[in-house]
């Protein structure tokens, strides 16, 4: 784990990074329950979930959120901080055995409201697929991200 | 945890929900730091952390919002599922030893663009406040659900 | 998570609930082991377990018990508190894989010998049943409860 | 961890084993409200436990039972298997940071009731104290044991 | 677990120990990679694994060590503590489902250098076996022990 | 994570790295013996650890170990591969609480036995230092790396 600089300037639209793989295990599922309080059957029920449409247990959804940003998670950028998310999407479940990579892209970059002159936004798109190349989760992770410029002189 | 069918007729706007409280400790940063890989020392290191402006370890953001949607898992209902999350935004950081509540709302009903007469979203406003009444992280969770009369029919 | 109050004369005799199910995973038993430090070759080894009568490994009886136990925690009920456990029999072994589910009946009311004109035991036999519908384990939960006369006056 | 064989017949009235101390942790109350899903304030609120008679946070009954059985797990023992709990009983309350001591004595033994040739129960009372000398657990732990005499010469 | 006390004299070139069985899980390497933040692909990848000489995931070298190692935990000698370890050795690789077994020796006994009238190093061979008898880990294991005659006299 | 070629003749003596920091808490240590099955008083019990020299609980030897060599890990690099530890030594107690980085510095590159033309060991040594500046463990990782010249060539 490295910590780099990079201001809002630095960051260029349509730069791209990609993760290696990682494959959700039935352990993660156990444990995001345990975390989250969340024991509905569609995760923990093997029995139930074999009589349901898609006929087995079902990682849930912040599991999979987590795990992802997790693994965009580089290096160290003392300039920015995650601000929120938005549009977060789960296209297609993953099921227990499932391996997932992700790639995030810088898809734009906006000026912060109040103040434009230091702070902006970057906005990286974050791409989950499975073995098969399935999207599962796409989402839009924003970063409150400082300016270079007037950083440098206030 | 009980099944109760809820249809997209079933939801009215305005209405709400409260959990009880929930201690974020020490251990569930380190248990998501495992889940997710993320061992960033804004999470891990309270020496460094302690030379900064928060002063102390901030949870994952992932973390929280983890928690605080379990916190909102009710009833089962066979109706509706978990479509997605808009604008998960960050207001301010949670330390060890704050105790969230979550908040709960329905604030839109929205129809599904392709199937609207037998599909819409749900859209429920999840506040979550610590224990001095600062609201540290709102989300708008989207559920996907069935509405009612034509699905009598089908 | 609800808060509702119930009271000794609240609880009726037969009165019924069954919980959803959940799969008892290789993770749960690896937990267990590593919260209560048996790592007993029943539980742990598959090669030793599988030259054995079961032949597979076996659920820790105290994990079992503690799963089975939750499963029953529903509302919150600030006039009850749980006194003890009688009886705890584990009839059958639980495998990694099966799918146990919990039947909770309210058996019988017994005042307080000290105190019976305010509090009193609500006897609960919670009995759990495999995904073939054998019964595993059964006990009674004994919780000692405020009485509803005689607590308001007081 | 060693194997013993110890038959019906080898078992002592009186005869007590003391363990090592173990000091509950708040980890300890995360990972088994994480086992369990028993995520109730007693246990997970600092804030609202701050407002009610026992003042924090309280150690779930099946986390210390669990431990507590766990902590007598000695010698394996081929000619015995656990076949229950009998009277298990909540003292006092457990709290984060409190060390427990467990003391097993056996009791007890009878015959089993259609086969009382070849088996019997070994009844060993289980008792929990805490730093303070109080006890806060108490629990009669049956086994099934073959008998000496006749196993021999079946 | 008990406390028995054996000074550097006690021990005897030769004398030998062995573990019970424990079978390598998905979940161990899950938690170990959680514990120590090494998300290798060769640990957590199932599909890139495949296409690797090996085929499949492989334990991490200190989740071995450490378990090995606390196999060899029996009982507790306030006359000898963990010094460190020598010529630790990944021979062959531990998979899922892998059962291993420990056998520890005491291979040879040296004196402290600036103390040798009162301590003296124990140097213990582990020795790690999977199912099918091959080694897959050595290391020595040095203890830092009090000698017995001196000590009774200081 | 980033996947990067690096032979043996790319190592240079003297190279060195060094991460941020990470405090090791209590629940590392309560994972840590759930893990390993080390459930020594002097890592858990707080109680009679106050009345020893150190005057509390002390972090499992592997533990450090394990988190150490997990925070070198950095590039996944194809051409080598980890073969093994030598003079792992302990140096001074790491506690709750403490915070430790960890310094690795390539020391010396030696050739293997029996195919020097084509493999050689890197010596990294890791040192691990407190908050206090004091180290607290160092051992040398050995890795066996392909050499570049011939691994071209076959």
């Amino acid at each position: 784990m490295n910590t780099v600089d990079r201001y809002f300037e630095d960051y260029e639209i349509g730069e791209t990074r990609t993760s290696v793989g990682r494959t959700i295990t039935e352990t993660d599922i156990v444990l995001h329950a345990g975390q989250t309080g969340d024991f509905f059957p569609h995760h923990m029920d093997a029995e139930w979930t074999a009589t349901q449409p898609f006929g087995q247990r079902i990682a849930h959804g912040t599991l999979i959120m987590s795990v992802a940003v997790g693994m965009t998670a580089g290096d160290i950028n003392p300039q920015a901080m995650s601000y929120g998310y938005d549009r977060v999407r789960f296209i297609r479940p993953v099921f227990i055995g499932d391996t997932i990579t992700v790639t995030a892209e810088i898809t734009e970059k906006t000026d912060h409201t109040k103040r434009p002159d230091t702070l902006g936004y970057v906005h990286e798109k974050v791409s989950v697929v499975n073995q098969t190349g399935d999207t599962v989760l796409v989402l839009t992770h924003l970063y409150l991200s400082n300016k270079r410029a007037l950083s440098a002189t206030s």
